[in-house]
């Protein structure tokens, strides 16, 4: 088998890959990365996959790659060419400034807000770094707040994030949006229609379906 | 003049866009956002330009846009093609692997260490907002060290962080550069040989010596 995927189902970035493969219906094998026993720290792991020790890490006919969003992108230029993730089909030259803009929100907004809720909310406890900081839940939550507010206005003019079809900057967010559960943040959705709208579209997604199984 | 870049030439990341702009030979309107008066943060600003209160923000024949590294391939894609860093030129699809996963790492690892450093020892202050947490600039001090040893190995391979041309990937880091002697960092760089040699040589470029008079 050409691809080897080094990750774990547990972690948001693993999945984000592992949507892809699922999109692209492309065969591989998953070697599993143990985090609760510290495997992604492994010098061994390190060495040959991933120099800042997390997951996921790809391998292909000899190629290894990480960071999620970068294989993402490699794997759709490789085996997915027409599919409708590709973004190099995107023939507007503006739409591709729009699509390039809401992928940068993506990545400086909304994954920092949600993460570093996940981090002192949930992932600190279990790390054994003690409790949440208050004051950086209240700031990471007037963050959240802001792009998410942002997101209900954008949504009010086209059906998803970075145009009027489901892309590959949807697809990065979806394994963040059961944390809204995990982290008692349903009124941030349930208080937005339109970004709520969006997580029933987006998550109706075969992929989504069978990979948040 | 069709483009309108409004930012602040103080600001890293309107830096990047303003040497985009000078690689491409393209003429520009500049509007200064004076941050020390807090116009970034002016209700209008945010409500016409930039949702989220930052620079640089840029209007092109009626699109507006934010987010420096989508501008940045937002300029490339309109008026760079056949330049040097168009990246759609990579003929190679594990070069074009290789490409993401560099503008990853610039974003996931580089920028946080170098900027969370830069607010931490020189920002903090001139906002009132106090001195440097000794704990947190000793977290960043050890992730900017782990990502310049990554690249000190990269770079044994070739002459630029994404390939043997300079690209915007190379471009992206050259803003926060500038900081290694404004935070006394300068060991990072002398002590790490091929690092030091992609410095001289990125910087030599003359779009960067233009714009860092």
């Amino acid at each position: 088998m050409a691809i080897k995927l080094h990750g774990s189902t547990l972690s948001t970035c693993t999945q984000r890959v592992l949507q892809v493969l699922t999109e692209l219906d492309v065969p591989y094998e998953f070697s599993d990365v143990n985090m609760a026993l510290g495997e992604h720290k492994n010098p061994d792991f390190i060495a040959n996959f991933q120099p800042f020790g997390k997951v996921p890490a790809l391998e292909d006919d000899g190629l290894k790659l990480f960071e999620s969003r970068a294989i993402c992108k490699y794997l759709i230029t490789k085996y997915g060419k027409g599919h409708q993730l590709d973004s190099s089909q995107i023939a507007s030259i503006a739409d591709i400034g729009i699509y390039e803009q809401a992928a940068s929100v993506e990545y400086s907004y909304f994954e920092p807000a949600i993460s570093g809720l996940g981090y002192e909310n949930i992932f600190k406890k279990f790390m054994g770094r003690g409790d949440a900081d208050p004051a950086a839940v209240l700031q990471l939550r007037a963050s959240l707040a802001q792009v998410l507010d942002y997101y209900e206005k954008v949504l009010a003019t086209r059906q998803y994030l970075a145009g009027n079809e489901f892309s590959l900057v949807d697809l990065y967010h979806l394994p963040w949006m059961p944390f809204f559960a995990k982290l008692g943040l349903e009124s941030e959705l349930t208080s937005r229609p339109n970004f709520e709208a969006w997580w029933k579209r987006a998550s109706s997604r075969p992929s989504w379906q069978k990979i948040s199984q």
